[in-house]
C-alpha cells in the first residue's frame, strides 16, 4: 500500500499545502487522477474546498474531483489513481463517509494501488480509529472505527506546548488516557510539518520536527528523523 | 433546580477546587450528603479520584461517598443531596454514566431538588449534549447526548490562546464548526476560573474573566460579570 499522512496542511509564513508539494510529488508516479473527500470541510463549503486543493497543488498536473460531485461516490473512488482526505473536522468527516459508503470502497482502492494521501483529519482517518484526533465532537460519527489503512495511531498537529496559564489537559495527558483504556496502543505524535510516508510496505517519518511515540506506561520515545515504524 | 457549573478544578498557583470552596459554600444550603462521580478519572483510581475530592472540601464538612462505591448505585443517587461530577475526559463520563443506568437518575434527583455541581467534563455533562467538550474521544460514549438540566452548551476551559506558531483549529473556530451544523444553539465559552450558577430557576455567570456567547453568523458577544443567561 501506499500511503501519504500529512500532519497539516500549512506551515507558518508558507502557503496551503506548500511544504507538501515535494514530498507528494516524490510519491506520484503516474498517478494523476484524483478524488478528493472535502467531508472534513464544515466551514467552507465543499466546492470551495476543492477549489482550494486544486489551487494549492496546481503545479502537479493532477485532475481534482471532488467525491461530493460525483454521481456514484463508490465507482469513483474504485476508479481513482489517488483518494486525497483533507483535513477539518474528523467527526464530521467519518459520519460523511459513513453515510456515503466509503469506507469499505476507500480501503479496497487503496489496497489495489491507490494513493491515499490525507492531511491531519484526513491522516486520522487512515488510522485503526479516530480515538486520536483533536477535534470536537460536533456530529456522531457512529462508531470511532475508520479505515484501519495503517497500524499506526497518528495524533496529528501534536505539540507539548498550551498557553500559558491554560491548566486544561497537555497533549500528552490526552494520549495517555487513551493508553490506558487501550494499553497495546502505540500513538505517534506528529508535529505539524511532519508526515508518515508508506510505501513497499514500509513506514517511514518524514519531516525535520522531532516527533513522538507514547506506549502505555512508558515515558515518551523521541523518534528520530527517518525513522522506520515497520 | 440547583446547578453549580464550574469550568475547571485548579487556578494556576492555588489548591485543587480552592477556588470553587467559597462559591460551592454559598449554595450548599443544609445539604450534605455527596454522592461523587469520578468516571471522567481515567489515569487516576476512582477511589483516589474521590479522595482527592473529599480532601479539597474537607473544610465544607461533606459526606462524599463515591458512587462506584455504592451497591445500587441509582438509588444513592435518588437519596443524594448533591450530585458531584468531576472533571478528566468527558466520554468516559458519559460513557459509564450511560453503563451504571445513571442519566435518567441523575436528571430526576436535580429536578426533585438535588445539587448538581460540576466541573469541566462535569459541566459538559449537565448541557444538553457533550459536543463542546475539548476531550479527545478515547471511548465511545454512544451517542452525545447528555443530562440535559441546562439550555445552555458550555465550552469549559475557553480561551482564545494558541501555542505560538501553532496551526490547529482555535477554540473559537471549532465551536463555529458546531454552529455551522447546529445555526440554533447559543454556545457559552467559559473560562478557567469562571462558573455558571443556576438557582430558583435563573442562571447566572460568576468569576471575574470574560465569558463569550458563540451564536450562529454573529461575532463573539463578550458577557459582563454577573450576566444573567435566562
Amino acid at each position: 500500500m501506499d500511503l501519504l499522512l500529512l500532519s497539516n496542511s500549512v506551515l507558518p509564513g508558507t502557503n496551503y499545502l506548500e511544504y507538501a508539494l515535494p514530498v507528494l510529488k516524490a510519491q506520484l508516479r503516474t498517478r494523476r487522477k484524483v478524488i478528493f473527500i472535502p467531508f472534513a470541510g464544515v466551514t467552507q463549503s465543499w466546492d470551495a474546498y476543492t477549489d482550494k486543493v486544486r489551487l494549492a497543488l496546481a503545479e502537479l498536473s493532477l485532475q481534482i474531483t471532488g467525491i461530493h460531485q460525483m454521481d456514484d461516490a463508490r465507482a469513483a473512488i474504485d476508479s481513482a489513481d489517488i483518494v486525497m482526505v483533507g483535513g477539518g473536522n474528523t467527526f464530521s468527516l467519518l459520519k460523511h463517509c459513513r453515510d456515503y459508503g466509503l469506507i469499505d470502497p476507500i480501503r479496497e482502492a487503496v489496497k489495489k494501488g491507490a494513493l491515499y494521501v490525507g492531511w491531519s483529519a484526513g491522516a486520522n482517518l487512515a488510522c485503526p480509529t479516530i480515538r486520536t484526533t483533536n477535534d470536537m465532537p460536533i456530529i456522531d460519527p457512529e462508531g470511532l472505527d475508520a479505515l484501519n489503512l495503517v497500524p499506526l495511531q497518528i495524533n496529528p498537529h501534536f505539540t507539548h506546548a498550551l498557553p500559558t496559564g491554560h491548566q486544561g489537559e497537555t497533549r500528552e495527558q490526552r494520549i495517555r488516557e487513551l493508553l490506558v483504556l487501550e494499553p497495546q496502543l502505540e500513538v505517534i505524535g506528529l508535529p505539524e510539518g511532519n508526515w508518515i510516508s508508506v510505501q513497499n510496505g514500509k513506514a517511514r517519518l518524514g519531516g525535520s520536527k522531532p516527533a513522538w511515540l507514547f506506549k502505555a506506561n512508558e515515558p515518551a520515545i523521541e523518534l528520530a528523523a527517518d525513522h522506520h515504524f515497520y
